[in-house]
């Protein structure tokens, strides 16, 4: 390790942020090339068959890459994808050491990266900062781990844990700015996913709104160019093909009905469940959808489809956007999930609260 | 304004705060005498009956006190009461100037202890760090404007919102540092409030215990010589006198019957609202609680009573701590408040977030 190791993966990993918003399925990476202490050059992957962050800084840097040090949030590939290994390029560019914050998390490749760089005699270290740069790739880590993407279920509720009244009516529980911070959710997820309650609800659309994101030009043309896919469960096909949401471009439908003709005819992707009727296999659809490249699925649905995602255990993360306000003892509750006893009780971690505004948003992982 | 004012005040502030748990029904306030830029006394009030914060920093200036600065948090007192009149104290000691935060709330004397430095010829400023100085003394300055005391409403439950299981089932829902963080608002508080649902359900006794106060030994001893009075609202006298609650040292209890004669033999206090049968007119307790001095009372309540005060609109203040777990959504709510329509919602501010070991603490107003 040396002094600056820190400094110059924190700087890694602020440009891998860039690509929040359209990497996807690909891992959002940085990279810096750093040649007498000095930052010569900068990348990160930007799209999925572009090149990857360290080609970019490589390129930057030229001849002064010869004998540096080169910064990558995540280890550099050893195969050939759509573009060449960049273990190669480090090693045709003759960098004098490379330091990467994670290993590549596919178990079948983790290390080799690594290696190839060091049979080229290269210097290398791993693990710098390796928790941020774990949480910036949570999806891709996890699907390469466990072939699930990672389930991150937004909620919003009122002080005291309620998300609508009893008659339904619920819109605009919080603010602006958390509804903000909710377009840059979806636009950083693999998938948006919801249920057929919520959409006859609310004539939800759950699309990606670029002057909703508040996000500079360059960010939002990156989000709007690679919206999230969006997955509605309808198990019994209730939503009628005219509502808002097949109106608003492609999107997935999960059921377990054969589809009438007209599915097909309006563009849509239909996913049929086998068995007949039913509710549709959660877990299955998750692997489903990591078999497509979903990193993150954002769960935006009504208590009861999100209380099942609870119940089966397949929540990663709650993002629950808090509204001061009370909505009182008989409004609607925040998952459907009824449980008898304390045992019972489904023990989470905060790990972090914000204000948007007048709101708070807590978010909190299953222990 | 000198450029020091707010520095100075601060001090005064923080030395005002050591008397968090001891000054009822007195406010809490601290004083700092600068000569020459250099702090020559310091002092605050500790209880009532005792030198107000003013003396206890004049003695300790002495001459040095001869135009100096005097800082103080609340206006000094122009009137005769247990002791002899603050302003009168200031005149004599021939400060040069008075800095206070805030007047003195009582609407009859407000500004006569400025006034009376004044005429003295006394360079007088006040409002400084006017905001921390209110909220120092919130319970007090209600109770001089309004004759009713602060109420604060503590409330423990889950991410979801609720409190106990349909069951009852509830005990240890937040963790050792929340749990001795509501020893200090009791500790803080005139009065600590309950009901005869939780004492039943909880066996609850609503003391102060040193060892868990988690302060050092002076302010723990302090805060347990003068304990907050408890007071049972038991509209029905349902609570038996061999209780906990009851048998943890002397309370009020309020309630709409005329009670055994078990009741004063025990050495209860009991307030027999007339009127016969019925709920306990809450409103009306609390006017009576601040004739007796109350300042601040803590609530500690089941949905039900807790619920009633909301209903009511007599809620300063949510405490909400929040334990990172889900109770589902058959279990109890916070706050028994049947609402129908959105527009019934009670609007909050968020007003703090502290994290207490792995729990949250909200800390919200109505609007």
């Amino acid at each position: 390790m040396h002094p600056l190791d820190h400094a110059f993966m924190a700087q890694a990993l602020q440009l891998a942020r860039q690509g929040l918003y359209s990497t996807h399925p690909n891992p959002r990476v940085g990279c810096v090339v750093v040649a007498q202490g000095e930052v010569v050059g900068e990348g990160w992957h930007v799209r999925a068959g572009e090149p990857h962050a360290e080609v970019h800084a490589l390129r930057q840097a030229g001849e002064r890459a010869r004998g540096a040090t080169a910064y990558v949030t995540l280890e550099p590939c050893s195969h050939y994808g759509r573009t060449p290994p960049c273990a190669e390029a480090l090693v045709q560019a003759r960098v004098g050491r490379v330091v990467t914050a994670m290993q590549d998390p596919n178990p079948l490749v983790a290390g080799r990266g690594l290696q190839r760089l060091r049979e080229a005699g290269i210097e290398v270290t791993c693990g710098v900062l390796e928790g941020e740069a774990l949480a910036l790739n949570a999806g891709f880590v996890k699907r390469m781990k466990t072939g699930l993407p990672y389930v991150r279920v937004k909620l919003a509720m009122s002080l005291d844990g309620r998300t609508a009244m009893a008659s339904g009516e619920s819109q605009w529980i919080t603010g602006p700015a958390a509804r903000a911070e909710v377009q840059r959710l979806r636009a950083g997820s693999s998938v948006v996913l919801t249920g057929a309650d919520t959409l006859l609800a609310d004539a939800a659309r759950l699309t990606v709104r670029g002057e909703e994101l508040g996000l500079d030009a360059e960010q939002t043309a990156l989000a709007l160019a690679r919206p999230p896919l969006r997955v509605l469960i309808d198990g019994r096909l209730r939503v009628p093909l005219d509502a808002p949401f097949f109106q608003a471009g492609p999107a997935l439908v999960a059921t377990r009905l054969d589809p009438p003709d007209t599915y097909r005819a309006a563009g849509l992707d239909v996913l049929t469940q086998p068995g007949g009727p039913g509710q549709v296999d959660l877990q299955a659809l998750l692997g489903e959808l990591a078999r497509r490249g979903a990193n993150e699925v954002l769960v935006e649905a009504g208590p009861r489809l999100a209380g099942a995602f609870a119940r089966l255990g397949l929540v990663d993360e709650y993002r629950i956007f808090m509204a001061p306000k009370l909505l009182g003892s008989i409004a609607r509750p925040l998952l459907e999930m009824p449980l008898e006893r304390m045992s019972e009780a489904r023990e989470l971690s905060i790990i972090d609260v914000r204000s948007f505004g007048m709101d708070l948003c807590i978010t909190a992982c299953p222990l």
